[in-house]
């Protein structure tokens, strides 16, 4: 589909809600589990985003707009913000994570990007040349990749409980 | 997980409100493009879960109580419905979800149901025994695979504007 501006920041706006709706006052132990070993839990997730919020996206966008190719990204640290959030509820995260992205989308809003702006070029340190459009696609996606994510590792909660319906559950064996 | 009935109802209820989050009032080009061929887009998703509300879960729920393992369920057809939601806008399908999904809460409620109810066994025409309990941790996870469903076909459709990062973004390559 074709790339719109507009597009991005109405889904972007929507993500604290669908994150509110689906996790929010849950049971703890809905919360905090995860799918084993080292994967993340739903808590685990929020604290990404907010720290992705934090680090990523506009400060990126930034980067590319006033250094283009020649200012390559800081990388990103996806286990960083996991000591910073310690003891802190769900509902505060959640909280946090809303005005956070209030925040990016005022400051996005201020960038004024143009069609041209949006072809404007960076460097990332592993993956080489991006554009700013790019950048903001893939806010978008990475939003809507961890709302899944979020629904899977609620979903194997219940894995063995279905019985014989797990053939026919897909999200459980993905 | 242990299965607990509040969890169930907590979870379901969530669900409309979640769909509308992610959906409602979205440009049509991201509600209708699906991931390819057959496969559903989320305006799809949502006559699905209509027609399941409509024919399965309660349906089924009703049988097992009232007939055990002498009565197989109707075959559920995954098909039907999409006839009759021709012309239909999706915030008129959103609303009738809602409204089914209410009134599936309400039945259920109605049900009081108890430990021993939920063990009860019903017969599925293709998976054999399955008991009341696992017909309602099936609707759970049913619920949260389409919402899965729903933020994976919404990421495909920048699977190219992403440059680079696709390499990043896994939700692209389920």
């Amino acid at each position: 589909m074709e790339f719109q501006l507009e597009h991005v920041t109405e889904i972007l706006r929507r993500t604290p809600s669908t994150l509110n709706s689906l996790l929010r006052n849950l049971p703890d132990e809905w919360v905090l589990q995860n799918e084993g070993l080292e994967s993340w839990s739903s808590y685990d997730v929020v604290v990404h985003l907010i720290h992705a919020e934090e680090t990523d996206w506009i400060s990126r966008a930034k980067i590319i707009l006033e250094h283009g190719e020649t200012h390559p990204f800081e990388p990103f640290d996806r286990f960083a913000m996991f000591e910073k959030s310690k003891g802190k509820s769900l509902t505060e995260l959640l909280d946090a994570f809303e005005q956070r992205r209030e925040g990016s989308l005022k400051e996005l809003e201020k960038m004024c990007l143009t069609a041209q702006m949006l072809e404007k070029r960076g460097k990332h340190p592993e993956l080489g040349m991006v554009t700013l459009g790019q950048l903001l696609a893939t806010w978008v996606v990475h939003d809507l990749g961890h709302i899944g994510q979020v629904v899977r590792v609620m979903a194997k909660q219940y894995q063995s409980e279905v019985g014989q319906w797990q053939a026919y559950l897909p999200i459980l064996a993905s």
